[in-house]
């Protein structure tokens, strides 16, 4: 018998707390073993759970007792979810989590404190909730240098942008609808100023390069900005603009960023719709692959969590992967990245023709023009948009 | 250093050879150990190959090197391949392949004589090439019990149906294309009779629910009889028709088939298109996840090899999954299952609402009737399609 304690009760550790006792029989075939969840850690009680006996509010209880080995961090935040992270694994305990502000902050020191104490910390659950992308793109694909990794990792803003692209809401009124919906907090700015897609990106990159940069030093735009006029001249030009979270290899350093792209119909990413998730993942060998799911909600990310126990449970001894931190030199300057981009300006044609030279126009309405550039360098893309008066602009994936 | 030896040199045991030398520093720094090729099996010579100095002509000689302790077989066929590997796993040497024949219709025996031997067998490039999805399915969604698996698994009938749907094609004519284009062979059988996605759900389903049914005991319907005017039907009504290899879990017992099946275009299998593959995997927690990719092609089908002698190369004390032999009492009766249908016939609506009292007309014309049945069991549509002069029909998925 493998006993765990959750730290956290809330939308998740009870995710977790059913996910195990729903799928008990399941897990035993897999690993002719049992987990039994021995604590669950919150500051409330929860007097009419079934899971009531089991909840302590001390973390030493958890810590101090040997039969507990390994601990699901679901209580989100930095802290103290990585204190008591850092403490179990010291303890001997492996830890899993879904919470991506921990691992994109600190996911390299508690991979090398695992890694001293002989234990795993795993965190599969942390991007894309239910889908499995972080085993697979460090095992399945471990085969193949990876070039590049274009992520839909909020389904809060794919649901916006999707109510945006397909029923011509405003982004103001497609937010509040989340909100009323549930799909999105009180205060959305995790969400739609895509920190927590940036959270994502970093640790997608960080399995595919093996160095962890800080979300803080990532480019990071959100989809507040977007308007009507911007989802409907893509729409008609055959793009659907999604926030894509992407991390490429660019001659052996990394460039990482989030902000609204223009994706276009022939790429499967932009028929990935509502809360839904959907991962790009391009190897040297492999070619793309895609992973599509729930990448939020109860049950897909606790069934991803239990999947890192059963793992754990299974085999315990495994070496996890470690963590540098990247600096400078691992990163491509932003100024450096091409792409081509997606402009509409209130100036006119001839103002874009001296500004740009070459450019395809899309389209010309209530005075604004809009038009895609060729590939072409951020820098060298920032000083000719100087030249007009830009209202919007997003790169083309 | 690993040793490895490689079972046939043909597209697969080439592109092996490559992906190997190519991302050797990758794989390297993965696993902290080198992947050495010591030999690779043919009848024939390669005087001009890179590797020509590692061509045997006996199998012997790998068989008794001890420094050799993973065989990658990439021969094809049931006959020697699986010999081949039944030996080198009774001589203690792990396996890995991409041959389907031998997984669907010897799995069982090898993973058991893997377990038997301490070593182990692994075939993650069988099903969907280089796509993750046998190792996510087995682990990421170890927690999750396993409802149903729907897969597009053949590029060439998926190219052919694409062809079909995008561009009026005949059958005919866009099997005659996929042939010249080399997507296709000359005796396309094993591909438009649905007999290679056959053998891969007949893997999946084992993976799943544990139980290996016999490719013999599917029901298995390829494309040929796909005519076109079926799939303007389907197309106007808001389907595509691909050919689906189905693994259902119904009340603890296995319904596995193949067929062509229309899929709505609400499910993003329905845009997996030309040689791609799709994979959609429903869990009791996970919801539906989606892998997309290509599902052949010599480097994406030998990065997945690859990553299996990886995988081996770092942690060769691993158990294998086990799999019992599926029997009649594991399995729903093909005339149990419940779907939906699509039918075309040249009776009158007049026969269709007295033989079928329910269903939704779609379209008359050419003096074909076209109509959606409601769900019901296969043993009642097929008496009461019985009364009627049926064209073609389908199941909706």
């Amino acid at each position: 018998m493998t006993n765990i304690a959750i730290l956290g009760f809330g939308v998740v550790g009870s995710g977790i707390a059913e996910v195990i006792t729903q799928n008990s029989e399941i897990i035993k075939n897999k690993i002719g073993d049992e987990i039994n969840i021995k604590y669950i850690l919150d500051l409330r009680e929860f007097p009419d759970s079934p899971f009531a006996d089991k909840i302590v509010h001390d973390f030493n209880i958890i810590l101090n007792d040997d039969e507990v080995s390994i601990v699901a961090e679901a209580m989100g935040g930095l802290h103290p979810a990585f204190d008591f992270s850092e403490q179990a694994l010291k303890k001997g305990k492996s830890v899993v989590t879904s919470n991506k502000h921990v691992v994109a902050e600190k996911g390299d020191v508690l991979l090398k404190t695992a890694a001293e104490n002989g234990v795993r910390y795993l965190f599969e659950a942390s991007v894309g909730g239910g889908i499995p992308v972080l085993r697979p793109l460090g095992t399945c694909l471990a085969a193949n240098k990876i070039n590049e990794i274009n992520g839909i990792l909020n389904g809060t803003t794919n649901y916006i942008l999707t109510q945006m692209i397909d029923f011509g809401k405003t982004f103001e009124v497609a937010l509040k609808e989340a909100q009323m919906k549930g799909y999105a907090e009180a205060n959305p700015t995790a969400d739609v100023d895509g920190i927590d897609a940036c959270r994502k990106i970093c640790i997608l990159a960080a399995i595919a390069f093996g160095k962890l940069i800080n979300p803080s030093e990532v480019s990071t735009v959100g989809i507040s900005n977007i308007r009507l006029n911007d989802v409907k001249n893509a729409s008609e030009a055959g793009y659907a603009i999604k926030l894509i979270g992407q991390a490429k290899d660019i001659n052996g350093k990394m460039s990482v960023s989030v902000a609204p792209r223009l994706v276009p119909n022939t790429n499967l990413l932009s028929k990935v719709d509502d809360v839904f998730n959907g991962i790009l993942v391009n190897g040297n060998a492999s070619d793309d692959i895609i992973f599509i799911g729930k990448g939020a909600g109860k049950m897909p990310t606790a069934s991803a969590v239990v999947a890192d126990i059963v793992d754990i449970a299974g085999r315990p001894e495994i070496k996890n992967q470690q963590w540098a931190q990247a600096d400078k030199n691992d990163l491509v300057p932003s100024d450096d990245v091409v792409s081509a981009y997606y402009v509409c300006t209130t100036s006119s044609e001839d103002a874009v023709k001296s500004a740009f030279n070459e450019y395809s126009a899309l389209s010309l309405k209530d005075g604004e023009f809009s038009f895609i550039t060729p590939a072409m360098k951020k820098s060298a893309f920032n000083e000719m948009a100087s030249k007009i008066d830009v209202i919007s602009s997003f790169e083309i994936l």
